[in-house]
């Protein structure tokens, strides 16, 4: 099984050949260790430099940082196989991805010089937080501050949710360094918190529905203090910074939510054809053939989308509505797949030693996180 | 938050006044201890004599056999319970819906007198074993055989997704007392086994998406000798049997369904009009008001219906294809509710913390077990 | 085909004998024309006589004003069986079960004596003119005028969408009597407008998606002059009257639903038995079945439910809020077993020659009429 | 209003130029006479020269037979243009789209000298007759016989649902010439008969639910004999003829239903823009917004996956289960989105003299024509 022969438009050889490398890792260190790191709810930060050797984490880190200076289309192939092939949530999508992103654009160049060679070497496990228990989406909303103290800000407040929070070594975080000003965006600053602050302490990790294997937390900011040069870019901005990066990182999860979606209708075909009920494979009912036909046509309709989006996405085209609909679409396709390719298991679909359980699971936070698709919804409308 | 103002019509004063007792019970016995049985994965065994000794369990047991001669409407009012109030499964509806049925209707006075009063008391836990490993719900494709030997069977053969396996001190094994016969469904037979027959193994308590107190499991037969007297009914009539009872079993699920609902929607109103996003309650978004409305009408639709079902049961007015058609309706009902009403918490709806959580994956086998859907729209089907 | 066997609750014998005399109107007077009046675009004006006379109309009226003092399960039953036996929309609903009940409750002994006799026998044919051009279902937007002028209103404005609208003898005219009170409902009133009336004038019968055989029109208010007494009940109170009667509306709306779509799924039931497609009868493909099963299992729900709200409603005990959810529940299953009803007929469903068509084409408007189902959401979701 | 700005890829600079040339026909030709031509059930035979003139008929056809020899983008500028700026159903495309290539590659070429130039310069107007009526989208079951005598074929049987039945002068007919071979379609053969042949006989032009401009019949065949040198390639290859085509017509029909639900989407977020309820614009509301910003989500991604399949289509890559995916997707989209649109028309979208309601009606055949969406299932869920 495999994404191979699917007719895409996005990729070029050489990013196939990347493929490659992504698979070879994948099945070497990923496969045998897959379970385990379900049962411990945190990949082992070992990994992390494993796939730093080889190009996995950061590739459009430019050379001078340490980078291979690729573009984004290397990252979606690292999602489509980590989702595909792997069936794992790794955390790397949120560095190379999402955190890389900010630094690189906004980033001082003491900052960029510092943090990205170990972002892209796996040294660095990075994190970045936005949701405050309580807030939800709502960023203009959020309660944690930054305060000025000479050259320092302190810091207070706590976040949720947090993605890679217990491997973190750098967390971007979200704060209000202006609780007066209006309109309240503008108080919206992100300030790179070292993981060794004092004051900075990490939550539970937290127990989910799905992903066992991603570490997800809350984080506390008690009176941590550190020095202003760790704002990234300018105060005031965060709200701006944030809207900027959005888009990629919705494309990046509807890249994942796509390649999983098509994985699980992979198993599902095997498995139907492979399974007798009332002495002929379930495949053979036409009920069946109906689900999987249908779920087919919508993933052909999905891959074209995406290589759509992401050629837009290298030209630097899309739009924030665009790379809304691809995560509310894409997301939205990938329930439909996984909860009609559950259904077809029949009882081992709701066992967890079965991949489709865990997929299952993993798939319900899509529509949720980057945005729920309610606020995607919001995004489209607003500009009709 | 209760069952109480929903214009119901199926119940009598004295179905209402048992209503309370049940709700003591959960409030007592099941809500301080939820979370640890989630977390071994089983109910405790003694929580079965303390409900037997409240009359929680299989109410309509005649006065003869040790029970209160009830009717099913008891029964329905601990599945709604324990659905709504208690957010548990417990498996006692296993016990009082559907094996109780069996022994009653089939059994021989031996039989009745020795199992009844006992599974009355909870002094004994029983589990029915149909299906097995690669079959589903094809009874007909069954392997697991008794051959006889003497005044004895001797049984081999394994079952799979057996609901209190682990805790069962008897088992209602389906298994072919005759391989040869066409049609098949003519070698079928239930026998009664002891848990403690020589050659009776217990498999792995499954891990399972949800539902993480009930425990489910393997079953192993090797060489287990039980005398014929142990044959349920006469031999060659199990298939027969089981058709007799489903409609029950059926309604069983649908009850328990429903009233899950219920409560998932309770959940969401009450969190949805407590937490603001954006600056004000989420229930004051349209969207949360369509979503929660739409969702309100039919279950307004789902009760209506479940006291027609009922009221038909218990004038043994309810056909096989109506008793399927509630199956089918309410678990689809139930997942529309879940799912939207999950989406609702946002972010916390995939903390396993949140009770919705867990009524969420909880709900996701219902739509599978009892026969799948799929397999309802067939028996609907066929008789159109 | 028919009605008959359908495990109902709401009906007494009486009703069924009722029934059978509405059938025996639809089969003599109804099936023979129903093409010439699709065609027309129109009912004839002597058919309302006809059904007068077998006592169709406004059973409700009580007996001191010409008519039979029943219950509103007769006028279901005309409703049922017009949309089932005779699939035809007559707008008799329209008098009974709307209209009526405006006069009875808030009528003047002066106005009850000389309406209610001539609607029972079908000497007068009546229509309730809401809807503005632009307004839609906001009553409280309404900018029809009646000004006080001596003992007089004068009306001035216009009307749209108005059933029964050519045959009607006499409009009950929505307007506003106060344009200035605060909050604006409090201007609404009701007044009975007589077609002969100077300045009133019918526009055009309104080309629709479906419902061929009913007129819906304009209705053009020219300094139209009333005396003051042919307001109905109280000044002021018109918003407040239109409340109290649309339980009953938004019901009467439901029961047209379910039996229409019933009778949608029998036919395709027939439909499918009979033809073949591939060498076999459509019926016995897999999705043909599963698709039929559903629905049926749907139908089986909305009966339930439409029983459990007329028996509300008899007792006086059915809520807005619920007779919201039925309205919006039994349409968007109307929808659904229409829509998906037609595609199995293939091309034969996209030709108005068959019935199956026909009764698509009406089915449309019933999710927008009576309040479209987002009011019908709002409604809802406001108590919740 | 227009299809300018949707960031499409499949079409280059001469494309879009020959856009602006059909649009300029449909504003001149169409516009003004629509309502007329919807009325009388048919586009007038004068339509098509004008229209070859401005060469929109069969652009393909290579210019040795008197065509452009341009490519397929061309067939679907005009498909395009046609459902989006001129909201119509010309039977152009059946005639290009379809008909064209038949005999272009599988034409004598004694018939592609006679009739190409023809069918280019609308002189001639063809149709195709597959459909039985009794038969649906089996066209092995098909009853035609075309019986040899001498150098003739004597040809007796009926099809219905012909598209262009009533202008068309030459028919492409698919008949049995051998009716005992096995497997059956061995014996399928397409004849070229003219529509001045004794014994040919146009049925009634048939009353849809939509599509009211265009014609769609039946057509009789007495004993009508036709030179055996009007069989179009080879006597017993007609059913590989057809299936060779069907991924060509099927992208037609999901070119035109992608292009009319993006019109029926522009043309509602228009009129709830302009429209205003509850005293603010129907698109204020947040549901309005959420529905369409749902729908346009999905239409980028329809069109994506349009200009991915011309693409692979132009390159001759389209597979037929990739052909039978876009019709099925592609009309399912059309269809949501035009039932969606109407709703939040209100009252109006019911009403024919909006737009809304006859590109409603007009759609409900394209789940139906081409083969049924189910056929498009089975095509796709046979190759799983």
């Amino acid at each position: 099984m495999s994404l191979d022969n699917l007719s895409r438009t996005a990729y070029t050889d050489d990013h196939e050949a990347f493929r490659a490398t992504v698979r070879q890792f994948l099945e070497k260190e990923v496969a045998p260790n897959q379970a385990k790191w379900a049962e411990d709810g945190i990949v082992p930060k070992d990994l992390w430099p494993k796939a730093g050797e080889l190009g996995l984490l950061c590739p459009t880190v430019p050379e001078e940082y340490g980078g291979l200076g690729l573009d984004f289309g290397y990252n979606a192939i690292v999602d489509e196989e980590s989702a595909y092939y792997g069936r794992v949530t790794t955390g790397f999508s949120l560095q190379s991805d999402i955190v890389t992103n900010y630094i690189v654009r906004y980033g001082s160049e003491e900052q960029k010089k510092h943090w990205l060679p170990k972002m892209v070497s796996g040294e660095v496990v990075t994190a970045i937080a936005m949701t405050e228990p309580g807030t939800g989406s709502d960023l203009q909303g959020m309660r944690t501050t930054a305060k000025k103290d000479g050259n320092h800000y302190v810091i207070n407040g706590s976040k949720t949710y947090i993605t890679n929070g217990q491997n973190a070594d750098l967390v971007l975080v979200c704060v209000k360094t202006d609780t007066e000003v209006q309109p309240a965006w503008k108080g919206v600053s992100i300030v790179l918190v070292e993981a060794d602050r004092d004051g900075f302490q990490r939550g539970r990790n937290l127990d989910k529905i799905g992903q066992d294997e991603a570490d997800t937390s809350e984080l506390f900011f008690n009176d941590v203090r550190v020095p202003i040069t760790n704002c990234l870019g300018e105060e005031g901005q965060g709200f701006i910074y944030l809207m900027s990066e959005l888009p990629q990182e919705r494309l990046s999860i509807a890249v994942s939510a796509q390649a999983s979606a098509q994985r699980a209708f992979d198993d599902t075909v095997e498995y139907t054809r492979d399974r007798k009920a009332f002495g002929k494979p379930i495949l053979d009912f036409q009920n069946s053939r109906f689900v999987l036909a249908d779920l087919k046509a919508k993933l052909q309709v999905g891959w074209a989308h995406l290589d759509w989006a992401l050629a837009r996405h290298l030209k630097k085209e899309l739009t924030p509505e665009e790379g809304a609909a691809a995560k509310l679409w894409h997301t939205d396709l990938q329930w439909e797949v996984m909860d009609k390719c559950l259904q077809l298991f029949g009882g081992a679909g709701y066992m967890n030693e079965y991949p489709i359980a865990r997929a299952w699971r993993a798939a319900r936070v899509t529509r949720i996180f980057g945005g729920t698709n309610e606020i995607m919804k919001e995004l489209i409308g607003r500009k009709l």
